[in-house]
């Protein structure tokens, strides 16, 4: 078993409750809360060169992590990068413009798939590791340090679209067209996923997260052979690497099914989206901790909206196993004081 | 109660399903089945002026709407139209640029819904109707004819973020921040959209289907304000004009809330998008008609996987009341051979 730095400190509160603790006040911290919606992020984001530079730039990268913790003391810090680092170090071509979302040379069939280089990518991980290492070691001790990446079937979506798209029909088409060599993309992003969660563990992190935002638009026929049996791959692996952190699964948009993915996977925690059913949530904390489902939206909102939904939330998930967050990212346009008032009510402050 | 022509009709093979009957071969017929896969529509489509230019002339629109009754011998012909010729005749302004979607001057608050116009819409829509009652003279008998709206959510996103979004923030902000302005929006809708239905009733729609596309990002205290609540009120003041036909509901994403959204609308059918389980599927077909499900892409990729696909569909809803259908409008990139044997799949006929 490797161990960890995270070893050595007392399990905070996130962990605690990973682990089958019910804490009152839940732990809370928000998707993407490293991001633009902090003047004091927009402020070293103008300093970096590009997106990606940050991303691989481990002083900067740790000062982000870092900036969310400082200003509201989140329970847990989550390492700032970005879910399209995998296929970059792997050697497809990304670029991120500003307002357009992610761009990459798309990955168009299986013989495309010989530009991708696995161990070019593991040297490329390093600076993530550095980032990892240097934000443990400033981070304060009570509070967890989240890695993460994007799941295989996810980071594909982009590989193959060379783009976001709302339907995904690019990479869905793919699969069902030549499943073998799909598989063999999937496989390779299992492969160098569970290479980079395991890197993030060594160098620091307590707390893994899977992000497979793109999870919800499949049947369950794909949704189980591209969903869940990679994310069961990538688990099974990463266990057999002696990684035993805590993992939280986030299969944005799959709704009722999320306590089959919950079963296949023996994820430690369950993302919820903005579109969870409060009955889905409930069934699934019978079993395993459940974090998010707070609309960003409301948050952008505020005022008596802000107040009576985060009541109600912390209302029906009072002695279950709970870690507040939203449904998705927290979005840009969201005023600082709504994000202070937010962890106030959670926290029972004077508000 | 308002006699439409279509009652002294025999009852399609569509009807009678949306009656209560079990039909083997189910009824089959596409969302979207009128468009851009089709080359005799791309030849009219290159003909007409603009794309709203189309949707409003009677004699090209009947054209459309019966090319792939002529083709494919659909159980149903469907009104070729679009879900925004209600927000452009109430007004607002509406534009297609190829490849771009729709272009809307958005609606941007309250104070923005003086320049909707409900007498003026009255009286655009009429150009609509003078299609649907072309269509039916000239439908074949047995051949059912769809009349349609965009649910008042789904019309209402579009119309305030000026085009489609793939998260709605702007109605969704718009909702949260104001929901008593964003309820005047959403009535006004309901009672355009009354209008408009009966309106295609009595020139002849048999069947009504409401598109409610974006239903599914929706937390369940919003999809029941926004979504179910003005469903429920469009078809009581439907109900109360004296329209009998029957209705199908097709709230796409919605997945296991779908028996909630049936339960309190009492629609005829509930569409199936391509995501929906098949349990979820089995238990609305307990109490109601199914339509829809298969993946628009597996009739892009055909061969094996459209065969298995299709009779894995079938065999699923032997002995339910089911009405074949795809789970989202086929795109325009589908080989019309792929649609042929679907067709002659669903059909039992020689392939």
């Amino acid at each position: 078993m490797i161990t960890k730095p995270s070893d050595a400190l007392p399990p905070s509160r996130l962990e605690r409750v990973l682990a089958g603790e019910i804490l009152s006040p839940p732990p809370v911290w928000l998707m993407r809360q490293a991001g633009r919606y902090l003047p004091e992020y927009r402020e070293v984001r103008a300093r970096a060169g590009s997106f990606l530079d940050l991303c691989y730039d481990p002083k900067l990268a740790a000062e982000v992590t870092l900036q969310p913790i400082n200003r509201f003391g989140f329970d847990a810090a989550i390492l700032f990068s970005d879910i399209l680092v995998v296929p970059h170090a792997l050697g497809q071509e990304v670029g991120f413009t500003e307002g357009e979302g992610p761009r990459l040379d798309p990955i168009a069939g299986e013989a495309a798939l010989g530009r991708l280089d696995l161990s070019q990518a593991t040297k490329r991980y390093e600076r993530v590791y550095e980032t990892v290492a240097r934000v443990r070691s400033t981070l304060p001790r009570e509070t967890a340090l989240i890695g993460f990446c994007g799941a295989p079937w996810t980071v594909a979506t982009y590989m193959v679209a060379g783009r976001g798209s709302p339907d995904q029909a690019a990479a869905r088409l793919w699969a069902y067209r030549d499943p073998a060599g799909f598989a063999r993309l999937i496989d390779l992003l299992v492969e160098s996923s569970v290479e980079y969660l395991a890197g993030q563990v060594a160098a620091g992190a307590g707390v893994l997260q899977i992000f497979d935002s793109w999870a919800g638009s499949l049947p369950d026929s794909e949704l189980d052979r591209w969903v869940i049996r990679p994310t069961v791959d990538l688990l099974a692996r990463l266990r057999s690497r002696g990684v035993t952190v805590p993992v939280i699964g986030f299969a944005r948009g799959v709704g009722a099914r999320a306590p089959s993915y919950l079963a296949a996977t023996g994820v430690d925690a369950i993302g919820c989206d903005t579109a969870m059913s409060r009955s889905t949530m409930l069934e699934l904390a019978r079993t395993t901790a459940v974090q998010g489902n707070l609309d960003p939206l409301v948050l952008v909102a505020g005022g008596d909206r802000l107040d009576r939904d985060v009541r109600s939330l912390l209302a029906a998930m009072t002695g279950k196993r709970h870690v507040f967050n939203l449904g998705h990212g927290i979005v840009p346009e969201t005023p600082t004081e709504h994000v202070a008032r937010l962890v106030a009510l959670i926290r029972g402050e004077r508000v």
